[in-house]
């Protein structure tokens, strides 16, 4: 149990978002057979700097034996318990349209420990449905089953003028983390986690360096 | 045209991350038939600092009116334009799974100037299909489309093990940049950027909080 508890330091979110990067590579190796890896290996695979990596997998909890490395199953197993992927997270789905459709489908997401339990929307023809084997279930019904299953994560795959309501919806019901996929900003109590995974972000990112480099750079 | 290039400093990364936020915001308010807004005002509906809202603002080239603050078309001309969202960008998707539906689905890209003009998949059963109007075609056409075409982003929904051969194929196309959702670290030379929009990354932050959340505050 203590060994479990060696985290100490706070995570800073930077790292946190880097660590599936390292986790992606390591399952690599592992496929490779490959039983310790260093973690200037792991900056030369991923182009980032070893320093860097360094500190990322020190705040995890992890040393690496001298000359050895690390062990590659104790690290990933220290990655995942950073991220809490060694746990099963249930978690209620909201909008079945394309995207929520689309992450209903998605196995990974049992690799990093989310269970969509169910899914919810107000679309008479999709109500009584499964998808990938998840029961879609009328709306109405998403506050009641948060209160009586205890469900801890609300994914939101709703359109913009939707999201809030479902918001507030899974809020009353007890809900204590969103993943939020709506083009839009919601509002919720401070206690409440909200995690943007808006694709918008990462787009901008692209197509506003593409626009640089083709401007210093042009055909 | 001289107005159009008043950008002049370059764009830090999360300053970028949080321009769609602003959209958003605008978008909305423009809905209620709002004229003016103050940075106080975007930064309340969303929670940010104001100083950081503002200095974001400066970041794409526009100055707000002493009292009556940003004129509210202006200022989002000028967030489109920095994200580069007011042109039209061309792209391939590569892998016409459940993700890659769901993108070529989202009605919101061409909001955002990705117009996606073909996928390419290796499913017989796929290739010669079209999806919301987009044709299927067999990934073997990629290279000498993107050839001829002069296509710079290529969206990559894959499986991780076949991702970076068809990134290979792309680049040897002449891509320019590549928006990738496969959870796997990308090899590219330096100047092909390379943007993740993997779901892992927000996915780890929410269930670390989470998971440190509620051993702070159990049930």
């Amino acid at each position: 149990m203590e060994k479990e508890e060696k985290q100490i330091k706070p995570v800073p979110e930077p790292t946190l978002r880097r660590l599936p990067k390292y986790i992606n590579i390591l399952t690599k190796l592992k496929r490779e057979s490959v039983q310790f890896v260093s973690s200037n290996t792991i900056s030369e695979e991923l182009g980032l700097d070893s320093i860097q990596v360094r500190k990322d997998l020190s705040l995890t909890g992890i040393a690496g034996k001298p000359k050895l490395g690390f062990n590659l199953d104790e690290l990933l197993h220290s990655l995942y318990h950073t991220l809490n992927w060694d746990n099963i997270n249930d978690a209620f789905l909201a909008g079945a349209g394309s995207l929520g459709s689309a992450l209903l489908g998605y196995k990974t997401f049992k690799t990093y420990g989310l269970n969509i339990i169910a899914a919810f929307d107000n679309d008479p023809e999709k109500i009584g449905t499964t998808l990938n084997g998840i029961e879609i279930l009328p709306v109405e019904k998403l506050t009641g089953m948060i209160q009586r299953m205890h469900v801890n994560i609300g994914v939101i795959t709703l359109p913009a003028d939707e999201a809030q309501t479902v918001t507030d919806m899974m809020i009353d019901g007890g809900i204590k983390a969103i993943w939020n996929f709506a083009p839009v900003h919601l509002k919720a109590p401070k206690d409440i986690l909200i995690e943007n995974a808006q694709l918008s972000q990462s787009l901008g990112v692209l197509t506003h360096k593409l626009a640089e480099k083709l401007k210093s750079n042009p055909l």
